[in-house]
C-alpha cells in the first residue's frame, strides 16, 4: 500500500491528487489530528510525530511513504529515512522545488509556508542546487485556522492574505510555492490578488506527479502495491473534522479513529 | 505547591493573575504546547491529555491544582477528580459562572469559547443551578491563532471579532464570558466592540480571587504549600512560545521543555 500521512486532514488534498492520477492503488492516510497543528512546532517534536506517523503507517502495510506534511517534509524527513532506509519515502517539498526551479522565469521564488517550514530554511538549500535563485519566505500561520473554519472566501481571509502576500509582491516573485497542505484552498483567491505573471505552484500536485512517475520507472515495486480500498485513518475525530474532510475530497469519506501510543 | 496547567501558553493568564494575588506561593506550571491547542478536540482527547498534565504537576508536587484551560475545565474536570479524590481542583469555569451569575442584571449571558467548549454546555448546565438564565454561546476559533500571533490591535483581528460578537449582540446579552484563556488579550478591543451596558467576565481573575478565598478558608492546606520560586513548564519550546509567554507576563521567565511520556 502507499502510505500518506499529515498533521491533520490537510493532506487530503495531497491524498486527492494521488488518488486522481492512481486512481488503482490503495492508500493508506493517517491524519495526526489529537496533535495537529505542528506548523509552529519544534523541528524535534515535528521529526518525532513524523517518524510516529511513518511508523503507524509501515505496520499497517505501507510499502511507499508520502509525507503528505510541508513541515514533516521539511523538519522530519531524515528521521524517517534513517529508521526505514530501504523504503521509498516521497515528500511534498523535492518535487516542488523541481516545478519552482523549472517554471522560475528570472529565479524569483516566493515560498509561503508555516513558521517551522520558513524557519528550516529548506526551500533556499533545495532550490540552491538548481542555480542561483532569490528566495523569499514568508509564514503564513493564520491561513490554516481561516482554512479549517472554511473561511475560504471571506473578506477577513481576503485581508489576511492580502498581508501575506506583501513581502512576495515587493521581491517580484515570479513563481509562488503554497507549501502548507492548506494554503491551495485558498489558491484562487491567492491567485486573483497577485500579478497573473506569477506561477503558482501547488506541491500536492507536483507529489502526485513525482509519484506516478516513480511508479512507473519501478514496476516491480508498483506491482507489489496492493489495489483497491483505501482507508483514512485519524488521532482524534469530531464531527468538524468529518465535515472538512468531506468537503475537501468532495465525498463520503469513513474516518477511522486510532491511536499512536 | 500550586499546579497549573493549560493547552499552551494561554493559561500564562490565569497564572499571572494567581501570582498577582497570591505572590508567595511558589507555582508550578505546564503548558502542553507539543499538542496545542485543545479547543477543537474531541472531549476523549481533551480530558486524556488533562488527566497526563494533573499526573506531571502531582508528581513534581503539587498539592493543589488549577485547571487553567477552558476547554479541559468543561470536559476534562471529572476524569482529574476520579483520579485524584482528595486533591482541592479548581476550575475557571465554576468561578466564571458566579460572577456572570451575580452581575447578569438581566439575565442574559453571553458566553465566547472553543468550539469543544461551546459544544459541552457547561455554562447552561452551570448557570442553571443559579436560576433562568439564557446563554448565548459562540466557538470564536480564530482568535487564538490571532492571538498568539500578536495581533491584537489589527483591523482583520477587529472585523473577525465584529463577526463574533454578532450573536451576542442579537440576543441582546448583558453579561459575556470570555471562556478561553487568549481572549482576556482582547479584552480591550472586545469591550470596545460591544454596549457599555455588557459585563465582561475573565474568568482568570475569578478564579484567582476564588482560589485566593479558599486558602484563606483552609489555612492547614495553605500552610503546606511551598513559597518561592515558581517553575514553568512546557512540553514543546520553540523562540515563538517563548517571546509570546514573555510578552504575556510582561517579564523575563524561563521556560523548561518536558515530555508527557
Amino acid at each position: 500500500m502507499i502510505g500518506l500521512f499529515d498533521s491533520g486532514v490537510g493532506g487530503l488534498t495531497v491524498l486527492k491528487e494521488v488518488a486522481k492520477r492512481l486512481p488503482e492503488y490503495s492508500l493508506l492516510y493517517l491524519g495526526d489530528t489529537a496533535r495537529t497543528p505542528y506548523g509552529n512546532k519544534s523541528p524535534q517534536v515535528v521529526a518525532s510525530y513524523g517518524l510516529q506517523a511513518a511508523r503507524f503507517l509501515v505496520e499497517r502495510g505501507a510499502r511507499v511513504l508520502v509525507v503528505a506534511c510541508n513541515t514533516v517534509s521539511a523538519v522530519g524527513l531524515e528521521a524517517i529515512e534513517q529508521a526505514y532506509p530501504s523504503m521509498p519515502v516521497f515528500n511534498v517539498i523535492t518535487p516542488a522545488v523541481e516545478v519552482a526551479a523549472r517554471v522560475s522565469s528570472h529565479h524569483r521564488v516566493g515560498v509561503m509556508g508555516t513558521r517551522a517550514l520558513v524557519a528550516s530554511g529548506i526551500y533556499q538549500r533545495l532550490l540552491a542546487v538548481h542555480g542561483r535563485y532569490q528566495v523569499t519566505a514568508q509564514a503564513a500561520p493564520l491561513l490554516v485556522p481561516l482554512v479549517e473554519e472554511g473561511w475560504l472566501d471571506k473578506p477577513e481571509t481576503k485581508r489576511i492574505v492580502k498581508h501575506y502576500l506583501t513581502p512576495f509582491k515587493q521581491a517580484q516573485v515570479d513563481t509562488l510555492v503554497l507549501a502548507c497542505t492548506h494554503y491551495p484552498l485558498l489558491k484562487p483567491l491567492i491567485a486573483s490578488r497577485i500579478s497573473r505573471r506569477v506561477r503558482v505552484v501547488d506541491p500536492a500536485e507536483a507529489t502526485a506527479i513525482a509519484l506516478e512517475k516513480w511508479l512507473t520507472q519501478n514496476p516491480e515495486t508498483a506491482s507489489t502495491l496492493s489495489k483497491g480500498e483505501s482507508r483514512l485513518y485519524v488521532t482524534d475525530l469530531t464531527p468538524h473534522t468529518e465535515t472538512i474532510a468531506r468537503s475537501w475530497l468532495k465525498r463520503t469519506i469513513t474516518l477511522e479513529r486510532v491511536s499512536l501510543d
